[in-house]
């Protein structure tokens, strides 16, 4: 893991927040590279789940939302974690998450070690970040606004508009990606658990009795999605929750819980969550309708009923999405004895560059004006670089270890004899000699993006 | 305007945030054409600025950022509007919009009107929301954080991260596209000006002696986008900023101050910024250089001098770039004497639907079957929809009215004669038949994306 967040930091994935000030609040930047990797999954995500779909439509609601959104979702009284305070050093801790915390006040008599802290009973502190709106000095009711916690609340409030504007009949799903907060007590893990985030989520709304049939159906859509990015099977697993990890929608008995797709993260002693997958119920409907006053129901025209539908949730994290592609793509390689490479594996359709064009000799103009022109056509069609700032084994590591798929070589040859260059492959490292002008056509198809 | 206001709830563009809850803060939410739209506007941006390019590479940095960054910055002490009470009704405006604000308490002898408000002292009201990060109760200065204003800082306090990374020398420039907020006292004309907006702007690090000049290359650039996306001429100027509506970074004298490209909105009485091009010369980094300690240089290896590069910055904001796009593709047009139709005249690359399948006849089952094979393989290259829910007349007029460049309609003829399909042309609204095997390339040709 240690390899990994150092290839996030050098190679430019991954930066702490505010890095120049210390970092702050566990919060992340994402690199050249890593907005690349990002920007590819939620593409990957998109297109599957709202463009080759026909019933499902995107949408994006903002983060600042009415109060009265989180007073019926529920999440204003329940979305709580336990704290507890240590009495001597005023230390804040989960009270799930605990052990014998020692206190730095409290000094024992064996050396480098402490007593363990002096903890008032737990309370329960609301993850919501708060803020106010409008020209206002003091907080109160007339003005407080909440970050959002999750960005599923926007598509519930906005069921009526669509179900209206897109003519859609049940079952139909509505689709968001977007940034949400939450004010962790103990985030970590790299990116994995982090206070601001950004969510994948579906809400996917059907006749009651479909409901189960529904979440079998979207857990295995999920499921294999990522691996057809890629993700290797023996790394992934599905759990349900048990009952005391359940919140407090997926509790009904009308329902059917919640699944998670797990992961083998390396820096946990069991798999964790990747993805869950959540039975709503029809609990956020019925809740927004009674707090709103507004019917939010489906009219049936076969049966002639209004119709609470039920909600089948898939809902990723940005961030841990993207950890889980770095993990399962990160290879060490002996190449030859004592000759060892890194290199990402990663699918095509998420690599950060699809194709670098690497020149042998750069102080041949000839060689450097090929490699250019061929980079600014391939950049109208993928993302390539350019890069000529090493020699070429040192080149192609580097390409290696962002995984980039494919590198063009121009040589001598090239521009002196067969107007052909050298394609390398970076999982096998075989290099093929293409003629120039079908390499970028060879590319392209071997992407298959 | 309220055709365009209208046309968007109706449609689907743009709804107001919570609307079941009577709307909230001047936020708008992106119903399921807005967001396909949004999307290709932002997609054609990063293209043109990231992708397509070798000097500009992209980041994505957090909203929540050290709130250092912020008094570094020059945020906290100046970015601030001048709020002035009425102390009669206790009413809040800024002061520098003000005129006769009528006062609901102090009714006149006059029916129906009022006399003006009781004003206060202008007083400085900072525009940043502001809140409080780990489990504590209270605000106070170690758990304090803003909602990032603007996405800039974000690329100015990674300089050196992405200077080392990305192996670039100067020129370059890192990009980002993401979420700011303002607490504006009056925000309004729909998503023209909202507190919470996207951005997506540019940071271009340069030679200070080449600033002006790259200034004027940027103008350009950005100018000719517009016009690249469709924009008509006539609707678009340039105007350079007048001293006093200068920000604090941009009255340096060794810059070139700020321009703005215009578009003649219908609701202001003369042309609006649409965005803004600053020559933000060395302000930021030289700011954070030194309120956090670190060395924010390029070293020059030709002249072995440590460089502090001028920055300009094109900056735009997402949603009034689509109210750009909406309004410049508004057409209201007669066909017949008494027949008109609305028809948005997107160009293909940023329209959210680029074509879609109708069926002559939606009873048939045969042309139905051919209609959704057609629609699901074409839904594997571009964004295309099937529509049967009315005639043919009115659903030609729904794709007019949402932008769509080209419909596909199978008829009787399709499946029983000539296994061709008539293809309609948005502006021309002229038909042409083309051979069923032939009609997704013929598509995907014409639409050039």
């Amino acid at each position: 893991m240690e390899d990994i967040v150092s290839l996030c930091k050098r190679r430019g994935f991954v930066f702490q927040s505010s890095e120049i000030y210390g970092g702050f609040a566990s919060c992340y930047d994402y690199g050249p590279l890593g907005v690349e990797l990002k920007r590819n999954i939620k593409n990957a995500w998109w297109r599957s789940m709202v463009q080759e779909r026909d019933d499902i439509v995107g949408i994006e609601t903002s983060i600042l939302m009415h109060p009265k959104v989180w007073e019926a979702s529920g999440h204003v009284a329940t979305f709580n974690d336990p704290l507890v305070d240590c009495k001597t050093c005023k230390g804040r801790f989960r009270a799930d998450h605990l052990e014998h915390i020692p206190c730095p006040m409290k000094p024992s008599k064996m050396a480098g070690q402490a007593e363990p802290c002096d903890l008032t009973e737990a309370r329960a502190f609301n993850l919501m970040f708060k803020t106010t709106v409008g020209p206002v000095e003091k907080e109160d009711e007339s003005n407080i606004a909440y970050l959002r916690p999750e960005t599923a609340q926007g598509m519930f409030v906005n069921f009526a508009n669509v179900l209206t504007t897109a003519r859609k009949k049940l079952p139909f799903g509505i689709a968001q990606m977007g940034t949400s907060f939450r004010n962790e007590i103990t985030p970590g893990n790299f990116i994995f658990r982090t206070r601001e985030f950004e969510q994948m989520e579906l809400e996917f709304f059907c006749y009651p009795d479909t409901a189960a049939e529904w979440h079998e159906k979207w857990i295995d859509i999920r499921y294999q999605w990522y691996l057809d990015l890629g993700v290797r099977r023996e790394n992934l697993s599905i759990r349900k929750h048990e009952w005391d990890e359940l919140s407090h929608y997926a509790r009904d008995p009308r329902g059917t819980g919640t699944v998670d797709l797990e992961y083998k993260f390396p820096f946990l002693d069991k798999p964790g969550e990747l993805e869950g997958v959540a039975n709503r119920v029809d609990h956020d409907l019925t809740q927004h309708a009674k707090h709103s006053g507004q019917k939010l129901t489906f009219f049936d025209p076969q049966t002639n009923e209004h119709v609470v539908p039920f909600v089948i949730e898939p809902a990723a994290g940005v961030g841990r999405n993207m950890l889980v592609f770095m993990i399962d793509a990160y290879h060490e390689e002996e190449v030859k004895p004592g000759d060892t490479r890194v290199v990402l594996k990663f699918h095509p359709q998420i690599a950060p560059i699809k194709v670098a064009v690497l020149p042998l000799l750069k102080k041949r103009d000839d060689i450097v004006n090929v490699c250019q022109q061929l980079t600014k056509d391939l950049k109208k069609k993928t993302a390539a670089v350019y890069d000529d700032t090493a020699a070429i084994g040192k080149l192609y590591r580097r390409q290696d270890e962002v995984g980039t798929p494919y590198c063009i070589t121009v040589d001598v040859e090239t521009v002196e004899k067969d107007n052909a260059v050298t394609v390398r492959d970076r999982d096998t490292m075989q290099q093929e000699r293409v003629a120039l002008d079908q390499v970028q056509n060879y590319v392209l198809d071997k992407l298959g993006v």
